[in-house]
């Protein structure tokens, strides 16, 4: 037994170094990180975190401080999965998705951390240890630039060393989106893994014909052409098309998944743990994924998800987020040779920079 | 224009006269209820809420208030359908479903009580206008009670003037369900309506077997036998025993209705205004079920979706719920004849009782 003796959650809203625009999330001008840190009655700590574009902040916090962390508290950490379905249901009218699965996740993966540190593992090893090291990509939040920043961005995404880069589509007319992949394609040259990303602003018929477009530029995969929920759309597109899909960032419980994995015929499946109910929830859905033959990516959260993917037997490639939340841990995403480096110390390896995130603290 | 000049929100937390009992949320001891003042520079104001079984309703203040207050301030209050979907769009990334459809749904009755103030109109005709009055059922939420018990309020509901009734279900053994239904309905005669409702504790095999042991005794319907999100579970359930089944309570997106009237083989649908999108929500899946085929029911918060199911041609029944929101309003719910009677005021016809609601405000 490892009693639970406290909660405490912080909030901050950490402005990005420019105002980044996708198709369907508007202009991005902050993100908000909440943190959550468990400590046991023998003073062991973890500490967890959830994400967002910069809105529920606030109510990601009032969940976790009046109705999670009151539910937690006396109950025994080490009790990890048992905790996480618990949560699941004791919010389950509210929840089901939404705030409370970000909530959640930041619990789950405070727990995780203590795990870690409780058994001197590093989360790699935890989540499975099939590698210490994955493939990744850079994505970039560009639907706003003009063509020549652009084309610059993904250069400098190279000279960091990716082999992978990924653009946002969905301009105001196809011919402009595949001009502007089609230089990208021309820039990086063959060798290069790139996809394309719609945030859903298609619809499905729009969708069909853009993956068409696409295919000539030998894309890895068409993320989000279409609304999460349209699982039916999505199989439509991969009959009509054979372009690879993948989507998972706005998908939430398991249930989701399993719609998604069973019936859209995607290629790759991104689950983001700070969304789907932290570690245990991404590797329920890295396991999903591996019985329906599907490698598992990720979505933002890099300096996490690296030992996460790196861990699977079906490791797909994380996603370098444009949201820099490494740059305010002690150890910012590690690469070499192309491939990113999970942390091999004891728990998840992220450790924030207080003094760095405290000048960006929300206020209550 | 009607310019939003102010949206406040508060939070009560109401206690229950008795701890109540269901299959998956446990012990109820309070409801909560989050209220939204929407007030435009014309001075005019409009309320609306929602509820939850205890838990939530501070992240659904938080929500509102670092949200979606921010965001509709200097907006037109008349453009109801189009704040409601850009709002949906706002919080998006943290939504589809969850807390923030709780938020959105206060809001959205907020700006039509307002739309029926600034008209004259009250709900029932602004909803449709089908009808004045609708049929209802009185559910219990009384897993917990005694055979005894259990059968005393049955009786207390006849004496109240309702002609249908609900129980729950889900005790330890199917025997035992069996046993308290043929007993309700041995009470209640053939001419009462009778529904049992699992609240989701079934497996799909343990739901056919329990829809064809309750068979007999002439049920109007299964209420949720497993989880909502299994939308093929539910079209196994009534392939194989034909017992008509509702569920809609725990859906909050038109995604998520889309999916269960199109695969689940329902016969009723009952969203709840509360959580699927406020009045402007409630009135899409109406239209959905309607084109469906479908009688459109409601979860409860009776004295408001009074007029909204009066108003539809596919009207179905109320529920009449054990959180007594109604008492704390000018108009608790009135019926006549068995059939509840919708108010005639403008506006949504729900004013609450502040003085009565104030000792129960939640502390921030
Ligand atoms: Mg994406
Ligand atoms: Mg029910």
């Amino acid at each position: 037994m490892s009693t639970i003796k406290d909660i405490s959650a912080r909030l901050f809203r950490v402005p990005l170094a420019e105002v980044l625009e996708d198709a369907k999330h508007g202009a991005h001008t902050h993100f908000e990180l909440v943190t959550v840190t468990v400590t046991t009655e023998g003073g062991r700590s973890g500490t967890g975190y959830t994400y967002t574009g910069g809105k529920g902040g606030h109510a990601i916090l009032a969940m976790v401080e009046h109705d999670l962390a009151p539910f937690l508290l006396g109950q025994d950490a080490r009790e990890i999965e048992a905790l996480h379905d618990a949560m699941l249901w004791h919010v389950h009218y509210v929840g089901r998705g939404g705030i409370a699965s970000f909530a959640i996740s930041a619990i789950d993966i405070a727990l995780w951390d203590l795990r870690g540190r409780e058994n001197a593992l590093p989360l790699w090893r935890m989540a499975g240890g099939a590698a210490r090291e994955c493939r990744a990509y850079r994505g970039g939040i560009d639907l706003g630039y003009s063509l020549e920043k652009l084309l610059a961005s993904v250069r400098s995404y190279l000279d960091e060393g990716f082999d992978g880069v990924k653009i946002k589509v969905g301009r105001p007319t196809l011919a402009e989106d595949v001009a502007r992949a089609a230089a990208v394609r021309d820039l990086i040259g063959p060798d290069i893994a790139f996809m394309v990303d719609a945030n859903y602003s298609f619809t499905v018929d729009q969708a069909i014909a853009a993956a068409r477009a696409f295919a000539p530029l030998d894309i890895l995969w068409f993320e989000e052409p279409i609304v999460p929920d349209d699982y039916f759309g999505y199989a439509r597109i991969a009959e009509e098309t054979y372009v690879p899909l993948a989507m998972g960032e706005n998908l939430h419980t398991l249930d989701e998944f399993s719609l998604a994995l069973e019936n859209s015929q995607l290629s790759y499946i991104q689950p983001d743990a700070s969304n789907c109910g932290g570690i245990t929830g991404w590797l329920r859905v890295a396991e999903l994924a591996r019985r329906n033959g599907l490698p598992v990516c990720s979505h933002g959260m890099q300096e996490l998800h690296v030992s996460l993917v790196s861990a699977q037997e079906n490791a797909g490639l994380i996603e370098v987020h444009s949201f820099p939340i490494d740059a305010y841990t002690k150890r910012p995403l590690v690469m070499k040779n192309a491939l990113a480096q999970a942390p091999d110390t004891p728990g998840t390896g992220v450790e924030f920079d207080w003094e760095k995130l405290g000048p960006h603290e929300a206020r209550r």
